[in-house]
């Protein structure tokens, strides 16, 4: 039995325009003051307490999980369980949330399985294994390309062959509300001879989703493009900080390194796959096209409306960005397709960004590097201030929600404020000039 | 109390020319048939069964570590008990071992704490975080940039400046014996307007030496140059497979990905920093001088002989490089301080290996890449074959040992199968050209 959701209201209370309303249903790890983190599901302002639901035996029935599986600090254990009983799962869960089902009253759970979602402290949803970023935005890598090396010939011979990535830092990956200190690092700028080290001066946020493995192919076994999503639980934003200078000076021929590894900041709720279901479209078509093991079949992209907000301290957010996870050139079927073509084995919690998502419009783009183009055009905020890159002190908050006949589905926010670097001191063998 | 252990001899019978001596003490995780993975200590053609000692009250005292530690899959709690106690461990395992010492023989443990170590199954040392690669030997970046780019400008701006690196995929990363599939991928010969996708036919491998983190700084918190060796546990050897025709398409601009993370393969074995103390030696005179924070006292490098051979199916092994760990322009410590200057976070049990170690002649180049130059100059075989490249049913293997005045610290060895690429049905959907 598969509920036809449209137009299922929950007997829980769900504001208007709420990200999480039943037809959401996103996954994460919660604890409530004083408590243990363990598995819940956002609903309006409230979080279901699957722990609860389990020892009231709500969920009794074929595969049932263990209780463990609930009282974990991370979701690795449930999504281990597999896609077919998460599809058994999200049925259940929204047949006891709809409006007109009593079990949970009956139970005497109708407000003890629920904590409130704003007092909440949120954890990092999964144990990441390993963390691959793409660059699969084609209006990024343009704009990237064409201030780096030429704009006559931004792309780079591979780009339209292959979605491009690398590999990121998983240690440093924080869960939204996470402070992200400015970094220290070695800076060479054009006019100079010599490199000098200094805390970054083009510190910036990258607009990105990422998504979260949930089934393991084994090592040597690659995954087709057109089976690529059943290897995917869901998605989460994610702010792949990056430290513009340090990067400029450090990055070829091995890529990105301190320039990026010193924090990323995802969100805490993770959005299904199901839930985004209604909300496929179809990727830009492939010029030239695709070598045979990265073509897909039907709408492998969604429409997710991404908004970047930059908060001065004491001052209101200001919106600087509006751009759309359909701008993925690449989709994330033919990224993890592409990922473990090779044999690559992913684990269960591997997470996979998608990188920068830049639309075609100025006001769409995912950086300030692009926003700013490179500082050239710093951005006016209401305060009389300006914005080429990130200042100490800003608040950076990545929304996003798909939207489509007036149903939202949501994924919350990332949000990550700047702390000034240490000071010089901290290097007391280093001497920083 | 510190053992002077120069001339100490054990008890249990250690073979001549033996990689483990009572000096070397070695940790690793094992299983005899049947059993399951615990930790051990190589001494000669035995490990040491350290859950027998443990359960015998033999590390009573002060900091003695729960059982648990030493029935772990993996290392990494006897890791995070800190170099303070490691030191005090190691000088009782000196004293149990040590001729004359009689405490196992009372305890009727002479032989039942030990397994053979030759039917030994080994593991994964450590449960791998993240695992990072470096670039630092002269040689090897100057040998690559000669054949990639330019012999006058081999050495890009940045490589004299900081040690460059980037992140490599750790769930790929297998214990020696493993087999390694041959990749396929994406190609583009230079003579083709398109790239086509074939199982590589650039396989190579790369000689290198990793350390494994030992100690924690927290995100945020630089590593100094000088109090980086603190936060190494010990070496292992580290074979990291390379497929250089998928490189040469991918790698610009944001480094090496599908060419290296289908599988790396690492020595069963980890060598201490303790048992390497007396093998220490400068490293190369920094020109032009490092920033301050790269700067270290005294000598970080080690001088370790590297070797690698090659085994043809049902033929007799061929040592085609002799290379040594004290090439690495950039030492552990300097690698640790500048991967942390930025403050990100190492986890115990993660891994950064040093990049391909290539000494000054030709005979000691650490790949194929670079001891054929590109295929050029195929390396003669006894067997009358030649080798640009690895071959299907090749086995390569490293081994590597520090030996002064007699007294040899030998890392073992790592081993690895070459097998053939998955057959073309393995892509069904993707009609490979």
């Amino acid at each position: 039995m598969t509920y036809q959701t449209d137009s299922v209201k929950s007997w829980v209370p769900v504001p208007q325009n709420s990200d999480f309303p039943i037809q959401n249903l996103p996954f994460g790890i919660f604890s409530e003051p004083g408590g243990h983190p363990r598995t819940g599901i956002a609903i309006g302002n409230k979080i279901l307490d699957l722990r609860v639901l389990s020892l009231a035996g709500l969920f009794s029935g074929p595969g049932e999980p263990h209780i463990s599986v609930f009282e974990s600090s991370t979701l690795n254990s449930f999504i281990a369980l597999g896609k077919a009983y998460h599809k058994v799962f999200r049925n259940r869960i929204t047949e006891l949330l709809s409006a007109g089902n009593n079990e949970m009253h009956h139970a005497g759970l109708s407000e003890s399985a629920f904590t409130d979602r704003l007092s909440a402290t949120m954890y990092l949803p999964v144990s990441i294994g390993d963390y691959s970023d793409f660059y699969s935005s084609r209006q990024h890598a343009f704009n990237v390309g064409s201030m780096f090396r030429d704009p006559d010939n931004a792309l780079l011979p591979n780009w339209l062959h292959l979605p491009v990535a690398y590999h990121g830092r998983a240690s440093s990956i924080n869960i939204s509300g996470t402070p992200v200190r400015r970094p220290w690092g070695q800076v060479k700028p054009a006019d100079k001879e010599k490199p000098s080290f200094s805390p970054t001066r083009m510190l910036d946020f990258e607009l990105e989703t990422a998504f979260i493995i949930g089934r393991e192919n084994g090592q040597g076994n690659p995954i087709g493009a057109n089976e690529a999503e059943d290897y995917i639980f869901g998605y989460v934003l994610f702010n792949d900080w990056s430290a513009r200078d340090i990067q400029s000076w450090e990055y070829v021929p091995l890529g990105p390194f301190l320039a990026k590894n010193f924090a990323s900041t995802i969100s805490p709720w993770v959005v299904t796959c199901e839930a985004l279901e209604p909300y496929r479209v179809f990727a830009d078509k492939k010029e030239p096209e695709v070598l045979p093991y990265l073509e897909t079949q039907g709408p492998c992209n969604y429409e997710v409306e991404l908004e970047v907000f930059i908060q001065p301290e004491n001052g209101p957010e200001v919106k600087v960005s509006h751009s759309n996870m359909k701008h993925l050139y690449w989709s994330p079927a033919q990224q993890l397709a592409h990922h473990t073509v090779n044999g690559c084995n992913m684990r269960i919690g591997d997470l996979c960004a998608g990188g920068t998502i830049s639309g075609p419009e100025p006001g769409s783009f995912g950086s300030m590097l692009e926003l700013s183009w490179r500082g050239t055009k710093p951005i006016k905020m209401p305060d009389g201030t300006t914005r080429s890159f990130i200042q100490d002190h800003d608040t950076v908050i990545i929304r996003a929600y798909a939207n489509r006949l007036g149903q939202r589905i949501g994924f919350g926010e990332v949000s990550s404020k700047v702390l000034p670097a240490l000071p010089a001191t901290a290097f007391p063998e280093a001497r920083p000039n």
